[in-house]
């Protein structure tokens, strides 16, 4: 899912989105609660209409933000009280209001209020975290109204202690949503410790409900995830890296601000066949990003979310073709052997 | 002809650019024979296949930028010696060097070296500036190489002083150009004196070579300048304000950052054709505004260019049913008596 935060994928149109073949996009509740609102956004006749996208859109919970964004917060059973980092205003996220805003947007796929512990914690601030989302994940089920055609995800936690992530996912799965995320993850524990609680984790979440890690990640964190069960990532790094000059490859990951792009009329993937690499040379993207022009960071943004739906796609066939494992070492061959040396 | 600086119509791919039916762009000879320079847009094939635009591309001279942006510069009848802004690069901008510069770039029309003198002056700086632009204007003539479908422009100067004016224009064209540009206008003068100058300049240019207004103007303006026999445009107004969000419409200019458009669900401009009008509101517009947004700046600009287009679109259709005196009456009418109130 591209990320668009305050309702807008970043330097990208929503046709422009739709041709990279992202079906679904998410915007964050926290940043929309506070500017325009929801109330708004409602009155406006829902997100979809408001940034134009047919499509379906996932919202996270705010949860995340409210802790990592706000200038001052307090967390209680209640739910997490927050002063806006706009305006200073006071606000309390709580599991029922946290639905209600989810629903005043009109999402098709509502996450549940989560606490997610800093790494690396105690286990003592482990369980603390724990008992919240627990508490949360059911009082979000209970405050969410089910309308055909959408759904509630509950989030598992547990930081990297399997004890505590199995006895969070069998209480989730017990409550019983639409979905399933794993969040927690891509914060500082590294790849290796990341694909190991995914891989005792995936396999505890019922196999007919898509399965979401949440803020995750760089091209080979996802194919390393699908093959531990995942189905639905998000992450910013696509967007952002398109805004400072970082494209992504099938040969790795290219800083187009190097000087040893400023003569090359090649595209940057030769084998890519979004309009960027069609139309567009690394030479004049180098240009661009030197310059500071906002056609850089459109032009990065469209060819890393193409890249990223297509190297999706491509996971999709590999599963439906049974050749997974050749795919994933095919891929990491790829990124080992190309001509593109990395950052 | 929408301005493409430093070989990007900033926020817009060549394809929307090309969608709001813009048929030239026009490039900067000064920004870009600093970077990426012209020998490298020579060498990468030329400038339209650099920006990936198929259409016509005017550069100007780059002696304007060389004047105001340059950090140090020293002007003789040799040309103007400058300190790039860029890295402090001592560079010569010879009529010589500007033709040799455009030629490299593969541009369509290249436009004479010229001075334009600071307003208001007094009539010897205004003599000796002068002076300067016709030898300019005469070496940039004999240094131009003519290749068919490939044009030079002269410029004439004088400030607001018709003798000059007069006689800037009577030796250019004995000199004998493709098209002939007016210039050092809307540098202050104000709209009456403009028109003054633009009327009594226009009529002493050939009737069969385009006549260009540079760096003209709001609306009205060219509307007035058209009137007085003008052919030619081009002005940053519909793209540096795409990017501080104001809006161009039929009834006036729309400041989309107040806050009466926060929640008003109707388009910029309810008659407009564009993609910005048909697909979003100018709460969305507002939001993207505010919240500093990319796509903010991408769409008003969109919405900008597109509205120049066919306002000159216009303009030419009523030229052709012989009702352009019509047509004024009824624009200026709109813009006096619209519902949209001005900044």
């Amino acid at each position: 899912m591209p990320v668009g935060t305050a309702a807008t994928v970043k330097a990208m149109t929503p046709e422009a989105v739709a041709q990279t073949g992202a079906q679904i996009v998410l915007a964050n509740a926290y940043h929309l609660m506070l500017r325009p609102t929801a109330e708004r956004i409602d009155r406006l006749g829902g997100l979809h209409k408001f940034m134009n996208w047919a499509g379906p859109i996932l919202t996270d919970s705010g949860g995340f933000q409210a802790m990592s964004l706000a200038q001052l917060r307090e967390i209680s059973v209640a739910g997490i009280r927050f002063k806006s980092h706009l305006d200073g205003s006071m606000h309390d996220l709580t599991p029922e209001r946290c639905m209600e805003v989810q629903t005043l947007l009109g999402v098709d796929i509502a996450m549940a209020l989560d606490e997610c512990v800093r790494y690396p914690a105690s286990e003592e601030e482990v369980r603390t975290s724990l008992r919240y989302t627990l508490d949360w994940g059911e009082r979000s089920r209970a405050a969410f109204v089910s309308t055909p055609g959408r759904g509630l995800f509950g989030i598992v936690q547990g930081e990297t202690r399997r004890d505590l992530r199995e006895a969070c996912a069998n209480q989730l799965t017990q409550m019983g949503f639409d979905g399933y995320a794993i969040g927690g993850l891509a914060v500082g524990e590294g790849q290796k410790i990341m694909f190991e609680v995914v891989g005792y984790t995936a396999p505890l979440l019922p196999e007919d409900r898509p399965r979401y890690l949440m803020g995750v990640g760089k091209p080979g964190d996802i194919v390393g995830a699908v093959a531990r069960g995942v189905d639905m990532f998000d992450c910013v790094l696509p967007t952002r890296s398109g805004r400072t000059g970082q494209a992504f490859t099938r040969r790795g990951t290219v800083n187009i601000r190097n000087a040893r792009h400023a003569e090359d009329a090649r595209a940057l993937d030769a084998d890519c066949t979004c309009p960027v690499c069609r139309g567009h040379s690394r030479a004049y993207l180098h240009h661009l990003s030197k310059a500071e022009e906002i056609l850089g960071a459109m032009l990065l943004t469209w060819h890393n979310i193409h890249y990223y739906q297509e190297l999706m796609a491509d996971l999709r066939g590999a599963i439906a073709a049974q050749s997974l494992a050749g795919f994933s070492a095919k891929f990491d061959e790829d990124m080992a052997g190309g001509d593109i040396t990395a950052l």
